[in-house]
């Protein structure tokens, strides 16, 4: 580690905004003694609707940033980064990387124990779907888990879901409204893909519905196993670092790059904690 | 007229989107001799969460733009550089500005008759609210429309609905779940302002789902008079052109900054024509 007045390492963990929480608030319990940097580049999201060359520049520039603020790792808790940018920052960056995507994916293989990431290596014949990924539009255009599900033997039905953020962002997360539209997506998806036996929760924002999202399942008597990019990226983030005894409290510090106002808001839910201050950083662009 | 080659003037249309598109549709039928350029700043959207610095200068260097095309009119079909880029552009520009807040708001003023626009000047001494303003949650954070109601005597009230956005562009006008949320925001805001009179639909995207505005107030039993700011925002701008009695069809050419794919799939059913091939331009940043 470069900071040896520490006991634990520095972690940085980037998103386009503040939806990266979710990843963050599961990193917490699984590295307790770490210093945390979280970076939201708030005044370029979304991100999903830019090219890849776009994208990829705003990636490298974020995490060059946690670099130099000290960060040791990197954790890109954002779909769409992780899908469109991770060969620009794993050759930009002397620092490992870890993307919420392949993590998510290899979750969602066929454990040989509850919970448990399958390795790698193993593969999985299927002709028929057998996992189905709920995303944004953008994330689904990327096809990336469909891909990254594919290099495992595995094969994806992808659902776009664009409605679910704005609901979560409404604060809707236990409301008739959302499980409507929860109803109406997750019918679609299993009329087209009857095979699939696990749900996977493929952006930053579905962990607050999971409850929902199990609910409706049991209610449409289709119970899945449901795994999300969250949990299984902060569990392939404390598999990279070396073990530490460390009984420290975490620490943590905010930037954002544009208005925080909405960050605050809905942060402390995100992390499922008081937010403290957040630091309005310039990236330029 | 810099173009004495046409019978009618060119008008530039901006959006940071391709919202604005409603308020293109309705600019086409009342100066139907012109040639409009749309340019949507997709690279950069959403304005919303952005300060107000880089609003302005986006804004300005999509006007500039749409100057150089040769543009003698500008319409800002967009909520947030109408609210807060507009001194930004009238000094940046040589051509003509036309916004969608004020013509938005005198339309929503008590009207002489029906339907027609009221002056500036008169005002109309209220201290309750009569003006129900309903408009993305960042238009409603700027309180745009709520200072142009008061400077011409009126009292509004602005209620957020982040979620219609979203499901216009899930392509849900006509949807149980849209009926759903549209009663919620409307029963909130009628049981905080409940002697409103008129109902202002401040979003570009708003016009789609008016007939179900319409009926969900008629369900809650409010009827309101519902003015929309992209229909008062084309009779603006036809009043600064001088008058023409061409009987030419208008032409139109449509840019934008980024991914051109949800502006084509959306686009069309904004313009309610099948719209034309987008062209794809660079404006930095």
């Amino acid at each position: 580690m470069s900071n040896p007045s520490k006991a634990g390492p520095t972690i940085g963990v980037f998103d386009s905004g503040f939806g990266g929480l979710t990843v963050l608030r599961r990193l917490l319990p699984l590295i307790p003694g770490a210093h945390y940097i979280y970076l939201g580049d708030t005044a370029r999201l979304p991100y999903g609707a830019k090219s890849q060359q776009t994208i990829a520049r705003y990636t490298l520039s974020s995490a060059q940033f946690l670099e130099q603020q000290g960060a040791e790792m990197l954790v890109v808790a954002c779909n769409t980064a992780s899908a469109l940018a991770m060969a620009e920052l794993k050759a930009g960056l002397s620092i490992p990387v870890v993307g919420v995507i392949e993590p998510g994916v290899q979750a969602a293989g066929p454990a040989d124990h509850a919970g448990a990431p399958r390795l790698a290596s193993a593969t999985w014949d299927s002709t028929e779907p057998t996992v189905l990924v709920l995303a944004t539009a953008a994330t689904v255009q990327s096809h990336a888990y469909a891909q990254a599900c594919e290099a495992l033997g595995l094969k994806a039905y992808e659902k776009a879901c664009p409605l679910l953020v704005p609901l979560v962002e409404e604060g809707w997360i236990d409301h008739p409204v959302t499980a409507d539209v929860l109803r109406i997506y997750l019918k679609e998806a299993l009329a087209a893909a009857p095979t699939v036996t696990t749900l996977l929760l493929g952006c930053t924002h579905y962990p607050l519905i999971e409850p929902l999202v199990r609910r409706t399942l049991a209610e449409l008597g289709h119970p899945l196993r449901i795994v999300d990019s969250a949990t299984a990226t902060a569990q392939a983030a404390s598999l990279v670092l070396p073990a530490t005894a460390s009984t420290e409290a975490p620490t943590c510090e905010f930037y954002a790059t544009d208005s925080v106002e909405k960050f605050q808001r809905l942060g402390s839910q995100f992390l499922g904690q008081t937010l403290p201050k957040v630091e309005l950083i310039d990236l330029g662009g």
